[in-house]
């Protein structure tokens, strides 16, 4: 069986032995995969989950459970989100919108894993769910008006992000929009951040929305069940990627307020190109030729990263596409007739609504 | 993201269309494995697991969950058992006993899985851990002495089950014992079922108390965190089988009582003789000799369940020993010189503290 | 290291027990894995794969892999396919168009696996690709003309198969075409199988090809290098489903020259009406109703085929669509007001060139 | 179907259409994982399989294959050996000892694959089977006398390996034996290396006869079948790590004469303590502590590398046990009442016949 302690008046002597048999176990016990996701020159990758729910609304897990899940896969930061306004276990939970950070603070701590204190703000569209975070209080931010709500937000210093923005049940078309109450936020610099993909949805133009009014770009889980039943080996959960000049709580923040940076989903990775092209270039390297005969150039190409690459579109006479697959080397054959650089666009790294990455392969 | 409804004032209209919505996907989205594990002549066998715990004591997920796994898994039947004296989120999550119970009653009927209300007493040993089974009431289990325990779970018509009695918490050795309560229990005629395997720990020994004092043989999973993550595919959580007139509570009820059960943990299965037996012959066929020379006669023994077998000990001129993988037909080849019966015995079914199956393959 | 026998003249004594040795251990070693693909009434179903190559021709593997590949995947019938006019390997291996035959003939019989002698006549388009099966020498068949080819496979009494018939390397825009040559085979009464599935490649005019000519529908792997790695678990290969009077043989060539025939790839099922309806019902059932309540009935379909079927296009107040899972029990949710019968097209079971299954469940 | 060319003399523009597009296809297509097995300070790494079979001796697969699945397994060097005594195909392949190595050679060096010329002279023990390694023509090494084999190989400048000296089929006890043949050998300086590992057979007394003559550590595969079916996912073949100045044919033989191998099989790894140490210290490394308590300091540990490392005897007050699980991080927790060096044994990293390597973690 698991361990479970007892608590029987006449038993403190057994509990305090038991409990030091966890503390042992435990010591050591705590696997962080290493997801190979490079570092940007001049910055760390901070992988992180800013959406995530659990009994404290309508989440299936306690939260410690979410703190387990971010470290075994490999996360930097998560922040619990459990909804304010939607409370559906409350006939056997009393409601406290703090609950699962006091739960998590020294846990989270204890394992090296940054926690974000945060909640879901959850109103009907407009203007539709918005995560608060890095806020101090959850409870201060529960108000019956929505604009009240985000005043308290800003107020304790928090970023603002808009949640699912083209969720079908709210916006049956799955097309975002930015309503007033969004341009008013928008005005105010109250806006921060909005989310490209969450779950299962990808939303392409909340990138234009970002990219015009300066908000950083999001990705995040949303989950509520199992994330090793949602997301079976070898995917991996939606998350975002922060460019942080250290792994430390306030960098973080400061990155994320600065916009810096990308979404990575699926095989997908979003961003704007001035991080999207440095990180594909810390991923893949252009190995010097390693034979050739009279007509032909061979050369490998590295991908050190757990993304794979899809390059489309090549040049005259070179290969018309190449796959560089994740932590593989690609063995790459070039006819000597091509004499144009080795071009590329990356089918898979978005750069803005309707653009994709273009790079060269220098061998 | 996940479909969650929003309880605001003004959303009434939304909640609808969403609860109509989320019922109508729901419909037809609970799929339930089909498991391999033949009935015997005469009896439905009902997969069972009788231990589980939840946020309600020291589990780590929401009831509702328990139910959600068991039909992945194609159980019949499972009973969520809480600590009674162990709470330790209390602090967060007011003490009720009954509170799984109220939560999955009809969840689990609407799903066609048989909920059995439990509860576990959880004492230092003696006497140790106990779930009451088949229960009307958990509070009125919750009392000062483990005696008073007892006595309410029998007036209420349950079944007393002894967990995990050589649990190294309570048993450094590993060893179980009968303790002085435990003989009284025995002689009231109260101890109705005793783990012979719990989690990932087999007692051996409680073969021969069950035996020798015709208690029913139980194995359970005890799982406090997640099934999929505790037991990754291909493996099983361990279960009882139980073979019932029919599928239904009160079936189950009276085949616990009755005694006819066997234990499925990892490869192996521990029963009497009298279910053993059958039980095997349902799994294995023998079919006719397809080819023979000279030499050799060649046949095929099907094993039509999700249990390998290993056959050992072989007579002469026979093969030492035959192994039939589960859902797998084995080729045999016999040698013409062979005479007497094709008789072996079944190294992964237990029919006694030190005694294994022996079977004939008849061709 | 793997038992390899050693041929120096001094060791006969030992090559002898060695072998003795590797003969105690094949004994029981293979092992067939139990598919779930049912008998029709009055047939068995027998699972075949009448397309392999081997190192006599462009494949990689010695013909015996072929063997084991097929009774590891459960199939019972098999034909070695090699090309009679493209033998790369010539320079290495002299040409036996028999080779394959003969060295697994004997091999497949003690294995219980049906062997069919077949071989690959590979020419342009027109008339492309055909194999010759049920024949019985391969080197006779290898002639100058094409139509020499065809009338000693028809003089052996083989069963000519078109292979491929709108392979992109022989029909650019892959759609398979009647020619003059093929004409003249249907009108002789030559043409007795088309393959509608090879590979990865589907050919939905085959279906229409077939039923105006009475051919039968055939899909098969073609597979060169190795079945595992190029059907990763759980994917299976292509296969034609044959409905035999009785495994053996000559049953299934009956079969086959009989048309009793489906194609199973990927998810789906391709066969006329007369035979994919029953085997849908064979596969699925549905079971009398478990609960109910004012507005809904319950009831849960049991697939226990390995094939999911995707029922689609629900009548009024009816699920939309339901989804019955390989090896799953589906609960199914129907409202009360649902009074028309519960019809059904299945997405996934083709009947013709443009038609699916319909079915209907009756609870 | 996969791309079969077709060699009909009509037929010549086809078939230079399809080669072209055969050519274009696998331009790009092979893909070689990346292993995470670091180089030495001053040395690359290069990961080898020395022993290998194919049909031209008793091995099922055409040679062009062992490049194939070699790539796939991010391998170095590989060297077909097959036996030159033992060729069980001879009445359908012609026996030439330098088949495999005429296929192969233009297909590694394209793809960057080391292949090393070899073969493998097959006799009874003593004194077994050797592989001749770095060898220039295996037909000239056929020689009736075993020791004209060996003064062949020698003659040839090639590296002589004595293949699973402690093979049950030759040495029923499964003890490798120094006999008179092998002690001329070393005495001559004709004994290059010895596998300690071959398929899945460790023999630890290897280690000493190594150590005590000076003669390099090999370990390999010794396949006949399927690489991917012997050592299905995640589990990898039997290697030799040999520590080259360069990735280069040159560079891995001198690095083999001069004993700079490691063995890796399993979650295993054999070799010297100057090769072993240094080793362990490119994949493991300690970061600074990031938190600590009044009891306790906390600090990670990174394993980079696909070996998992257990470490065991921690000393009082430590951990008693760490699994450094491969590409992890773990969590250590370290009671402050530690005060000497955090010295552990490292359980599956052997450095002789019956020792292991003891590291320090540095915090």
């Amino acid at each position: 069986m698991t361990i479970h302690t007892i608590q029987l008046p006449d038993m403190k002597k057994t509990i305090l032995t038991l409990t030091l048999l966890i503390l042992a176990v435990s010591l050591v016990t705590a696997q962080k995969k290493i997801t190979n996701l490079p570092d940007l020159p001049g910055y760390v990758t901070l992988k992180c989950d800013f959406h995530l729910h659990t009994v404290f609304s309508d989440g299936q897990v306690w939260p410690l459970n979410r703190v387990d899940e971010a470290i075994r896969d490999g996360l930097d930061a998560i922040s619990i989100t459990d909804h304010l306004e939607y409370t559906p276990k409350k006939d056997f939970i009393p409601v406290d919108h703090n609950a699962a950070w006091k739960l998590c603070e020294a846990y989270a701590q204890e394992r090296n894993l940054i926690l974000v204190h945060g909640t879901e703000i959850t109103r009907k569209m407009p203007p539709g769910h918005f995560n608060a975070l890095f806020i101090k209080d959850a409870n201060l931010i529960a108000k019956d008006s929505v604009w009240d709500n985000f005043e308290e937000v800003i107020k304790q210093g928090g970023f603002l992000q808009w949640n699912h923005p083209g969720w079908k049940a709210q916006e049956p078309d799955g097309i975002p929009k930015l309503y007033d109450m969004h341009k008013r936020l928008i005005k105010n610099g109250w806006l921060h951040g909005i989310e490209l993909y969450n779950d299962a949805s990808h939303y392409p133009l909340v990138f234009s929305f970002c990219e015009e009014n300066n908000i950083t770009l999001i990705g995040n889980s949303d989950v509520h069940g199992i994330i090793s039943e949602r997301y079976k080996e070898p995917e991996h959960r939606p998350m975002t990627l922060v460019f942080a000049k250290e792994r430390s709580h306030d960098s973080l923040k400061e990155a994320m307020f600065a916009g810096r940076t990308m979404v990575y989903f699926g095989e997908k990775l979003a961003g704007r190109e001035e991080f999207a092209k440095p990180f594909f270039y810390q991923c893949v390297a252009v190995r010097k030729p390693y034979y050739q005969n009279d007509k032909t150039i061979f050369f490998e190409v590295t991908n050190k990263s757990d993304v794979p690459f899809y390059l489309v579109n090549g040049v005259k006479d070179a290969p018309a596409a190449i796959t560089l697959e994740a932590n593989s080397v690609t063995r790459v054959a070039v006819s000597k007739k091509v004499t144009s650089p080795l071009v590329y666009d990356v089918n898979n790294v978005i750069t803005g609504e309707k653009k994709i990455l273009q790079i060269e392969l220098k061998y």
